[in-house]
């Protein structure tokens, strides 16, 4: 019997391993969001590096792969609701990034930090609510395993008058 | 002789260990600092996150279990003596946090790094002055595994205004 | 004959270690680079702290061994080429008190992470170009092993109103 099972429920492991193996990039379809290949960094440092089962990611900013993103600051040139798209953006290039690093989504086993740094007016104080912006498509995609620990605060200015900039650390398995 | 000796040192070594065991704690008790359960999240996020022996601990800002706080800039609002306090608040939460996590504040092996963003005026330039607050603090409860790497900013804006608002990584055994 | 060769490779072995340990050193040198051996913390913190095998350092400002610095705001008290100059003190504060802690420049596996805060008026967005002063010194001494993750973001403000601090992580071998 239990060499008759063996197949079996190696077979089931790897069916469950693949719809599992899916369901990252499935909802990232059904949220209509495209991963881009990461443009190259054309200076001295890259976009993420490796070390044991973390991966630490850079700063990436409020761009699309298109070459257009969302600039100006809150409190002054942009409302809240905007550097809430600002935050998904910079979310969706983390996650292109990691998906350059590691191959496949599906083996993130838990996002670790975000640092979430907003470009503020002095008298902003709205950096939470724009952070969710992050931290909404984190968790719709990974579930449990996209709640991060987290800090939200305010920029007197970033590169390019970008709205927001994120870096974060993933643990891989 | 061995053979009577052996409990004995078992003996010892648990008094040993269980005065240890108390010492954070009571060292909290003397300082008059009680560690009140952290308020769950709103949003998705959590106070900290666990990845192998090292907790990463959100953004913790100067504010009270009770619901009061320290808001303001430094430098425009508040002294440098405020800022201080407003550190030590950050760390008293940060603990609250690390102890929820982990269960028992003993099981802390080092406290590895501390961010301290500190709400300023262009012109503020006493950081270091107000992020003691928190080193302070943490020096005294973990004596020397309480001494962290550390960098100490001025942020143009915090979320709901907080003085300041610190992040740690902390290893434990 | 394999008990000829063994001794033989091993010399090899340990001759190429040994210009392999040189280079750095040697490098640093060669750029007119000298690592003084950091001064002492005044405050409950450190300038490094080592967890596992990665390295956290504290954020490490734009001064010099000998007292001298460069302060001032970008965008407002300082040019870019300044800044790029700034960010390069930073670098060379930091390989200070790295050497300082693993004693051995070449033991570097990988830079991992460089959190670059730049001292900005509101309207300055080169913060990246100042950030590639650090970057490049690493990338120069270190190769493909001083790539790093890196966020380049503009304070309000930071202590004693230097143009700009660095914090970074280090896996050591």
């Amino acid at each position: 019997m239990k060499k008759i099972f063996a197949p079996l429920i190696g077979c089931v492991i790897l069916v469950a391993s693949q719809l599992q193996a899916q369901s990252v990039d499935d909802k990232l379809k059904s949220l209509g969001i495209e991963l881009a290949p990461p443009a190259k960094s054309l200076a001295n440092y890259v976009k993420s590096v490796r070390t044991g089962n973390l991966v630490f990611l850079s700063g990436h900013v409020s761009s699309r792969p298109d070459g257009t993103g969302i600039t100006g600051k809150l409190g002054k040139d942009l409302a809240t609701e905007q550097g809430y798209e600002a935050a998904k953006l910079c979310a969706i290039a983390l996650l292109s990034s990691l998906k350059a690093e590691i191959g496949d989504l599906n083996k993130v086993k838990r996002v670790v930090k975000v640092l979430g740094m907003v470009n503020s007016a002095p008298e902003y104080i709205e950096q939470s609510k724009v952070m969710n912006g992050c931290s909404d498509l984190l968790v719709n995609l990974f579930g449990d395993k996209g709640r991060h620990a987290r800090s939200a605060v305010g920029m007197a200015a970033l590169p390019s008058n970008y709205a927001v900039e994120v870096e974060m650390v993933v643990e891989i398995e």
